[in-house]
């Protein structure tokens, strides 16, 4: 297992052993430590002091199912704390079948208008990985959908996976996603949140690419143990409802959520206006099944964003004519295009997702600060062809655009709104707190910023999973919440998608697989409450090194309008109060 | 003696007795302490729970000389904070001689785009102050040097003095200040800093006019001992070097400091990228008094800002052709449109305050802003018809002068830019703190953000007032900007304008003069560690408020890139340690 560390100040590159303390950690916790360990807390976010850091999950590039996640860590220029944003892609399958468990970005070229690429590759006699530089800087500029198929051609006859940035981190904005390929080669698996695109555009970073030819795959420690956890981790999934074959994700892709957050009053509408989207239906994912089905004349069901998924959740939306428009329509840039703006055409909805995708934009940030900006008059609810030409300003760098760009919080300073749902900055995705309490209070405590990914309350308050508990009662949700971050920092330390949460929480063998497969794949002998501890050991890690950033717990709130406003239709604000907030962090 | 509370939500007022509490409270002491206690710390700048509160000093009112100050505090767009700001005014000077010991601005109307006037007389029958209203919207989106003359008109045959906001606050910008008319009538008296003006302007306050006719003037208690007093303050002003007629002030205008602090290598220059200017001597206080001369044909010294000012520092810079530019050209703007822009051309710089005066907006921050802009690449550093052109932009709302009105810190972040010279997002003043080590502390720990006025330091640090320290000396500087900041915190309550400090830290009788002034107003027995205890709490009381804002010790820091950079000509770094920084409010 290697570092690699890559020095943009000087264009040097280092493969080293992994040190001791590090062995047992990957994805979010590898990359959450070596921040907190290397990034002093003050350092300016574009500066030549803070670092990128790539890391696979443990079972990522093994067999176990649906594992195929980079997390990215680094220190957010969206929210000026530790930020770890994951995606699943091909790309992170190569990188941990290439034995190479962090790849750190360190330093900062002093001519700021040049771009590298790297290709790291396998030598198959030396054992070790190897690494080539290329000038990237005629790449700048450009679309990533125009981009990424002169790379594969220039890297033709090789088995190049890509990771890059796009125009939204040349421009250095608090939204720009990391962008990795799917397995299609579409420019469209992101590292969307939290802006550390931009961190890698602060380094002359323009692409990553693996050729993993020849490399030898993931170390295995027990390989009868980790088989057997597998096993039961692909039973779990192929059972449970919302991820087996044809079950709900792989029907309706996550946009089946539309309906269900609708009916239950928190689909966030109009900037956060109402809980309920009158047009609702005609942007959920049961409509997207039905569209494409009108369009091609036949049922399609959803493909995997990255190697060995089993859930298969995502979706691709068609034009008219056939042709495909975008892959793919998730629920929260669906909700974030559609209900939260307005708008309830999924053609347009399409579109601005593919926009996003091109310019290197989180969809979720740049939905929710476009739902700010109609807020703030810049442009009319409900107008798509309007929010279209506004996301091509972001693309293009205009004052407006880098306003938009800057992120949810910013930009809602800038444009002087007080109605802004955002949290540490970061604009709040497709739940509503003050209908849904437990996400609420992730939304207000997680070091991340709001984000529901990180600690996803929504599957017992409103779907059920593990248990069903009423969305609306704050009764318990503070130790809901603590418990569902720590659990998902572990999950986002495996490489897992976090949606095996689903059958992992409902079904005990499913549970069980996990921490088999973490023990063969590791040699460890970690138990349930071992989860549960090492999910707490990355919170604090984050916590203080937010802390040492400059946060207090004042940050952990959710916004004033939220707690005067009734939320339609269940006329409820979010009442709990700072004490109870406190407790989430206080008593980890 | 009466509060006035405005409700802008129902448009309604009320006269009250004040509170016991407050008795004893005045200018910043008492916008800080009603802001402490009245405000919910979290509450939304530009939202209903925020207030806006305006108080005169003591002595303001009174025929103390150079004390027609008013305070203005709420809670601060720009820094998230609590602020105050002060300026020296006829209307200060008015308001207190009507009593009104705190005028309290509460409440938001639901019409967002409605602006109104009142205009607070007194009732010599009833013996108190009266309240009209007026609709103000027909003046909205005009420059200020333009409604000025037309609110005169609008109420001729009476004495009207003005307070106003501009274009920068109906824009909700960050960087809006409060305007004030000066002795002639022109909008050019600023509460400039932290953004109050859009805090007046979020609650649909255009104007607050006063007719003192017939007003009582101020109750002194002893009136013996505030002559006593006053004879020995006036004597110190006239007596030191800086504020005597003729003297330093009267004749160069603050812009003396210009090439003062150019030798001391402490001129920010270029965005904070040297501390000194190649062409210091071209803008400098004497090539203001040498410009007039040559264009009028003879020496002019400089006026009053306000009624029984005998520093008289404010002057006015001529065009060729004789007529008057702009009053006045203070160090800050000089300073903050030359050498921080490389613009070395009087009658450009003069026309960039003009904007600014006209616009509302604060000439420090939009200089400090611009500077980042430069460093951005969206202008050329040295393009004064760039400037002027962005300037605009930011008048009129255009997306990139709304980027620049929010103010340094958040069109950094919008900008991508590191090297941003602010601190709790506020746009640093004229004097390098890599330079001048004790002014470093103040921006870094005062309540303030980035503030020259709350603990200045240059006072013994380059001026040699009180004692000659090594400006690159951290030694002792952290007790040093303590102390000053806490006298600072009673000269802001006190009505006097910060310029007493040289002949009261230097003659002893001056330090006198002022505490029987507030002893004979008030009928208290303060002795001079009462001065600093009073000027303690109240710190204590803004650092309490800061602090439940969200505020943490890491936001009293001086920027990265100054601890990192080495600073022409005497290539130093900023090298004092957070544990220092610390103790300037750990020890209070």
């Amino acid at each position: 297992m290697w570092f690699l560390r890559i020095n943009m100040s000087d264009r040097t590159h280092q493969f080293t052993e992994v040190p001791e303390k590090y062995k047992y950690f990957a994805g979010r916790a590898l990359t959450s430590n070596l921040i907190a360990d290397e990034v002093p807390p003050p350092a300016h976010p574009l500066g030549p002091n803070n670092k990128l850091v790539f890391s696979p999950g443990f079972m990522t590039g093994t067999s176990a199912p649906t594992s195929s996640r980079i997390s990215v860590g680094g220190k957010s220029p969206l929210t000026g704390g530790i930020k770890e944003s994951n995606a699943g892609t091909p790309w992170a399958w190569k990188i941990a079948r290439m034995r190479i468990k962090a790849l750190i970005v360190e330093g900062q070229p002093e001519d700021k208008g040049a771009f590298w690429g790297v290709v790291i590759g396998w030598d198959k006699e030396a054992e070790q990985p190897t690494l080539e530089w290329f000038d990237a800087t005629e790449y700048a500029g450009q679309n990533a959908y125009d981009i990424y198929p002169k790379v594969y051609e220039k890297f033709e006859g090789r088995r190049i996976s890509v990771c890059s940035i796009g125009l939204a981190s040349e421009h250095a904005y608090g939204n720009a996603g990391v962008i990795f390929e799917d397995m299609s080669q579409r420019p469209s698996r992101y590292a969307g949140r939290g802006g550390l695109g931009s961190v890698m555009g602060s380094k002359g970073l323009k692409f990553i690419l693996l050729d993993d030819s020849g490399a030898p795959g993931v170390e295995i420690v027990d390989k009868d143990l980790f088989d057997e956890g597998r096993k039961k981790m692909v039973a779990a999934l192929q059972e449970h409802a919302i991820t087996k074959p044809k079950g709900g994700l792989n029907t309706y892709g996550t946009a089946v959520l539309i309906n269900i957050l609708n009916e239950a009053g928190g689909l966030p509408t109009r900037n956060f206006a109402s809980g309920r989207f009158e047009d609702a239906a005609k942007i959920a994912g049961e409509a997207i099944f039905e569209g494409n089905k009108k369009r091609l004349g036949k049922e399609l069901y959803n493909h995997a964003c990255s190697p060995g998924c089993i859930i298969r959740c995502s979706n691709t939306w068609h034009r008219e004519d056939k042709t495909e428009h975008v892959s793919c329509v998730e629920y929260e840039s669906d909700w974030a295009f559609g209900a939260n703006l307005e708008i309830n055409d999924l053609d347009v909805i399409a579109e601005l997702i593919k926009l996003c995708n091109g310019y290197g934009l989180d969809t979720i940030e740049t939905g929710v600060t476009l739902g700010v900006a109609m807020e703030a008059g810049v442009l009319p609810f409900g107008d798509g062809e309007a929010a279209i030409k506004m996301v091509h300003q972001m693309g293009k760098g205009e004052p407006m655009g880098r306003i938009l760009g800057s992120g949810t919080g910013m930009a809602g300073k800038v444009l002087g709104v007080t109605r802004v749902p955002a949290v540490k900055g970061q604009g709040m995705p497709a739940y509503e707190p003050r209908a849904v309490k437990g996400i609420g209070i992730t939304y207000a405590t997680s070091t991340m910023g709001a984000d529901h990914t990180a600690g996803y309350t929504i599957a017992p308050e409103i779907l059920g999973v593990s248990a069903q508990l009423d969305p609306l009662s704050p009764e318990g949700k503070a130790a809901l919440s603590r418990a569902f971050q720590a659990t998902t920092a572990f999950i986002d330390s495996s490489g897992h998608c976090l949606f095996i949460a689903f059958a992992i929480l409902d079904i005990e063998s499913g549970f069980e697989g996990l921490i088999e497969e973490a023990n063969g794949v590791l040699g460890t002998s970690w138990t349930a409450d071992d989860v549960v501890n090492f999910g707490t050991e990355v919170l604090k890690v984050e916590r203080k090194f937010n802390e040492a950033a400059g946060f207090s717990k004042e940050e952990d709130r959710i916004p004033e309008f939220m707690h005067t406003e009734p939320l339609p239709p269940h006329n409820v604000v979010f009442e709990i109060d700072d004490e109870t907030l406190d407790k989430v962090y206080g008593e980890i």
